[in-house]
């Protein structure tokens, strides 16, 4: 188990092969085994195998080829539509139109979505993780007939490893733990957390290739751009306004 | 490994026994191999072991005993803290002063809790989920030092497990799985999904102590309370205001 953890790749390219249902729900059984919030269970998942649909759904995920290339694609939802129905059943105010709630919902999909990972990573398949969720999340909603309470939170590309890159990097442990308080890091700490990483060959040939002067510059003037994340942001919001989550507190 | 995450139960009760800081070390070193977004990494953890540090972050948890037994308190936090710093040395901005970064970093920090709790109880190790950690964010920034830029998102309570108490129940797998679009559950649908846990005679002896009628109504009336949900939502906006986390968006 260690090893899987410890060694593990994310898959961006997957054998033309399909997983069967039976393993997918297997492997979900696994994964709703894990904590969740007063045991609510406050999520969904939609599964996309079918070639329409996927196609609808590729330009919210910016057609990237590790969405394109794989055979499933699941959609982990914060989902508290189906609590508030059973509490519209039972007679009684669920309370969830708020952030709180929405927050609550979104931690039960993610750790089951991570559970997953993990249970089909033991198993010989490949996952990787799509940031565009949030991006998109309006977008994905409306391909996927998301009711009112139910946001998209994380998207995993699964299927079987056609690829087996090396490891990227990852800063010292050490130096992402504190002991008892935080202590904030000075401008040597910086310097000397961040050389190792800026060192490596692959990063300085991505510097290069972005025509930018450092590593950190290639993060923030193209990967993740002001602009961008404040284009999203916006979106973001007004999406969780239409689902609900924002009426509690108009902030 | 299969065994280990299907049959797992969350431990409340832990034995009087420290965890010795390599093993802490060792296992987030498998919790910081998980996905993170775009290799940022954007998160921090702080470990509280000390009685007095303790004593200071119990009230923030409600003094709950799952929290007061344990040994090892860890608190995962979404981290732009590093991150802006060595964007500050790179001479770029970061832009990252808004909701679509603090996701991004509050999903790094949650798949890499969710991670370290797989690697600890494939040790056999028990953890329990607080979800207290968002209702109490601010006072816990102040307890831990946390400074602008890092936000606590989920507390795990560690140690060597002194109960073995049953598992819980859980919905059937099949009921929160959508194939292509999401079926909306229909009042029937309502009551086959829930009917299960309603009739556990553990949940019509916890319906019958807390004085209500059904088990949604303890969610609902007592355990999850809209006035709790949106008082938590109000201080929990303010602080992610006070961290720098709402600035580009001010909603």
């Amino acid at each position: 188990m260690e090893n899987i953890l410890k060694k593990r790749v994310s898959i961006r390219k997957f054998q033309d092969k399909d997983i069967d249902n039976n393993i997918l729900i297997d492997l979900l059984e696994s994964a709703f085994r894990a904590s969740t919030t007063g045991n609510m269970q406050l999520y969904s998942v939609i599964i996309t195998k079918d070639k329409s649909k996927k196609e609808q759904l590729a330009p919210s995920h910016f057609c990237q080829p590790a969405f394109m290339n794989a055979p499933v694609i699941l959609t982990f939802c914060a989902d508290y539509n189906r609590f508030n129905k059973w509490c519209e059943a039972r007679k009684t105010d669920p309370g969830s139109d708020n952030i709180l709630s929405l927050t609550s919902a979104a931690l039960d999909a993610i750790i089951a979505a991570q559970t997953f990972c993990v249970a089909a990573e033991a198993k010989g398949l490949g996952i990787c993780y799509l940031g565009t969720t949030t991006y998109n999340a309006s977008q994905i909603a409306e391909t996927l007939s998301l009711p009112k309470f139910v946001v998209p939170i994380v998207t995993l590309s699964v299927g079987y490893p056609d690829e087996a890159p090396k490891q990227t990097d990852r800063l010292n442990v050490g130096d992402l733990v504190h002991f008892e308080t935080y202590k904030d890091y000075t401008n040597s700490d910086i310097e000397r957390i961040y050389a190792p990483k800026e060192s490596l060959p692959e990063n300085i040939a991505f510097v290069k290739e972005n025509e930018k002067q450092n590593l950190a510059q290639v993060f923030a003037e193209v990967r993740y751009k002001r602009a961008d994340n404040e284009a999203f942001s916006k979106s973001l919001i007004s999406f969780l306004r239409k689902q609900g989550f924002l009426h509690s507190n108009p902030l």
